[in-house]
């Protein structure tokens, strides 16, 4: 016995979706035949909703209900700042820190030979155009401390320094409240060779 | 900045999945979002379809598109052996193995006190029923060796003991393929217990 036609195609579904695993999708596909059906419809109509009530803004690629985005139009943004990111969620974080003022560029991705991603598949050339505007004076690169996000990060550089515009990358160290005997070798490297003066 | 409000609808809902957490949820929902607007409709059908088209098995609360169900239906079924499970992924899980041929019964969940899910709460009044019929002679408890699982394990044997049938319980032991040296010391203290002459 297996699962009837219609519940398999649902645990399918789910498991597209990125760290879902076979074990994952079957408990949510049976958590939602567990919901009664009109929350079933319901959730649909919310996925429908959001993806047709959300754009992508013209200008940063951050994903808004209008374009351009609300930081984009912001009036009372600092315009001389960009700030790189890879992905939407990383720019949400961002946010959340409610630290930063500037504005956001999201490359929808990152350089990736081993993915076949180059740099023509992200909006690389979009930011490269947002540059001509005389405003912008830093571009921070908010980008993992990944292969791919290092690879972007110095591809970035090389195009952007000829502008005569500062570029910046995001500290990388220890976490704060992290105990410094059970960071990686590779973090705690990181944080000795970014260190500054007190 | 936060979401745009129907994407936050969107992560809300993904997160009321088990063991889907904020950072999961949002991932999933921005995933969702980057889908061509077919798909998410498709994907809300799908979702629509699996629940519309799926019934509890009267018989064993098992999930099926026809009550009875196709294993409460079988005839080539062994029908003196009951397998007891808490959810459907056990029996399937189960079934997968292909090693056993008789029927089952789901009690859609455990006796669990401190959640306050009673006897009455899951389906153990519908398995007593199904015991009245004279060709049960086994009643297998396949239930997970939790405080929950050990409750109703416990419970059921002394209601069913009654009937002069037969109740055993799946060995607990060293998984198939584990270094001794690695198992936790409750799986090993089972395995011990639970051992049998060669």
């Amino acid at each position: 016995m297996i699962y009837p036609k219609s519940v398999a195609a649902l645990i399918e579904y789910f498991q597209k979706f990125p760290s879902i695993g076979p074990k994952s999708a079957q408990r949510m596909a049976l958590y939602l035949l567990r919901m009664p059906v009109s929350e079933v419809k319901k959730f649909a109509q919310v996925m429908i909703d959001a993806k047709e009530n959300t754009k992508t803004c013209e200008i940063c690629f951050n994903i808004s209900s209008d374009s351009p985005c609300d930081i984009c139009k912001s009036s009372s943004r600092d315009r001389s700042v960009i700030c790189v990111t890879a992905e939407t969620k990383d720019l949400i974080a961002i946010e959340k820190t409610n630290e930063y003022k500037g504005l956001y560029h999201v490359l929808q991705g990152l350089i990736s030979p081993m993915d076949g991603i180059g740099a023509d598949d992200i909006r690389i050339r979009e930011l490269l155009n947002r540059l001509t505007n005389n405003d912008v004076q830093e571009i921070i690169l908010a980008l993992p401390p990944s292969v791919e996000g290092e690879a972007t990060s110095l591809y970035l550089t090389k195009l952007i320094k000829p502008f005569g515009i500062k570029v910046s990358r995001i500290a990388f160290g220890l976490p704060v409240g992290a105990d410094l005997e059970y960071a990686d070798e590779i973090t705690l490297a990181r944080a000795i060779e970014g260190r500054h003066e007190i």
